[in-house]
């Protein structure tokens, strides 16, 4: 029966992949290559140069097909939808009468923003018989917080993952709040009192910019980085984490409410 | 100058390594491992094993240490805050006169509710001069998509990333909430209507289990599955993600409050 593996590959340096995703792309009989528009022409070199570098196996064959254009023409949601259903379409005439497996790379985690295992739900849906895999990767947020060298969280403390879109719309929640699929700089829109930012593009590849510090002294700085950037390579890919300095006091009720030595806390502490 | 390079190893499955971990391994001169209790036995021996799988440079010593022991009787925060300084003390001691590169292993991501960044904080603030540099590695949480095969994140909508405590102060927020060092199944507290968990216990090793389903009607196959599992283990880890079936209205609210086609939607769509 046919396997489709998804494959996290990291956030754009191929130094990302792990032991398993290597072993898992070797261990695939074809790979499914997209081709993006000119604009995104280094993600698919990205795929290209992970598969040189990290694939031994001859017998893997490697299929680039293009992938569906998206319509934004009828709204957000109708756009995806539809685009979904397309690209569930494509992968249904590549795979089919395929009965090895079949590798997807995805770029940074599948779990994260990606709609590659949503689409896989439809291809299912369809009447397409197979197994699933997933192999997760190292998430742009990941290497965010390893450029800036911080933790995510303050101790004990949730982390709320988030878009630019939610963030416009209902505002930093919580005492951190990790921003993904930004393309209008929406922290220009929160409360900077007390907030610090820690902001980066091209996380992982040769051009990586890194911004930190307060977000009312940095964010101009931002935007400005980042319209230039934008224009000097034709895209970006960005993102950042909002993070309110200190700790909040319900972290400190929260935490004093706790059971000091309680036999029931087999868990490991921070 | 001493550098030091804090890298993330996964969750239990040497495979997890990525290629710029395996690098930064074997870049260093002296990788610190440190001895736990008896019951984390396979913690340090994950340690042990990945350096005897990737460590190749013979010149690269490996220095076992007993980590401080943590001290609960004050209260949770004063614990932690004590235990981080003695690990400082210890790494203190351990790195004196060191001028190569010293490797600290970290279990998942060193982003994610781990305290090795913070203890670095203190030793730098107690006057030891160092560089540091930051490898992410794959979380738990990933794993437990991963495993799943699920999406963390509805389309376009946030995830809260907590821990036990908070849960059981502050209950689930939002759509979807993964929820982390929880040695209570603090999911019991919250309202099970409409929830569905997807739980992972020893994600990545051997004797990894996992449970799904509407939280009304695996919640307590959870709870005795865990309790079985830590018995006869000795220790337990888990992780699990509570997600609200289907979508929250503010959801569908945001997703059509946004411009169709807006020419400074620059980022590439979910
Ligand atoms: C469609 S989502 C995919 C996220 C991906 N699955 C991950 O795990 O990082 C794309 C968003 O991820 C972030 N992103 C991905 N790669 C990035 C990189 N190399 N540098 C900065 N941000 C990145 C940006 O916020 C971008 O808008
Ligand atoms: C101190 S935190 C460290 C998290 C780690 N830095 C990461 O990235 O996953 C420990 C918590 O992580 C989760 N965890 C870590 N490894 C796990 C595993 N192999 N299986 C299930 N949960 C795990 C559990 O919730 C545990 O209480």
């Amino acid at each position: 029966m046919l396997g489709i593996v998804v494959i996290g590959i990291g956030t754009g340096n191929p130094d990302h992949m792990t032991v398993e995703a290597i072993g898992a792309l070797n261990a695939a009989d074809l790979v499914l290559i997209p081709r993006k528009g000119a604009a995104k022409g280094d993600l698919a070199d990205l795929r290209r140069a992970i598969c040189e570098r990290f694939l031994e196996n001859p017998a893997t064959r490697i299929v680039e097909f293009d992938m569906p254009v998206r319509d934004t023409s009828g709204g957000y949601r109708a756009g995806v939808e539809v685009w979904h259903a397309a690209i569930s379409a494509r992968y249904r005439h590549l795979l089919d009468g395929e009965t090895g497996t079949a590798a997807l790379l995805v770029w940074g985690d599948p779990s994260l923003y990606d709609s590659t295992l949503r689409i896989l739900d439809l291809l299912a849906a369809g009447g397409l018989a197979f197994t699933r895999r997933v192999v997760p990767g190292i998430t742009s947020l990941q290497v965010l917080a390893a450029r800036h060298a911080i933790p995510l969280n303050h101790i004990g403390e949730p982390v709320a993952i988030t878009t630019g879109r939610q963030l416009a719309t209902g505002g930093a929640t919580g005492t951190t709040t990790a921003v993904m699929l930004d393309g209008d700089c929406a922290f220009r829109g929160i409360d900077p009192e007390g907030v610090e930012i820690f902001w980066g593009a091209y996380l992982g590849m040769e051009n990586e910019i890194l911004i930190s510090g307060p977000l009312a002294d940095v964010g101009d700085a931002i935007v400005a980085a980042r319209a230039e950037a934008r224009a000097a390579n034709g895209w970006i890919m960005d993102t950042y984490l909002l993070r309110c300095a200190g700790e909040s006091a319900s972290a400190s009720a929260s935490h004093s409410a706790s059971v000091p030595g309680s036999p029931s806390r087999s868990q490991p502490a921070e």
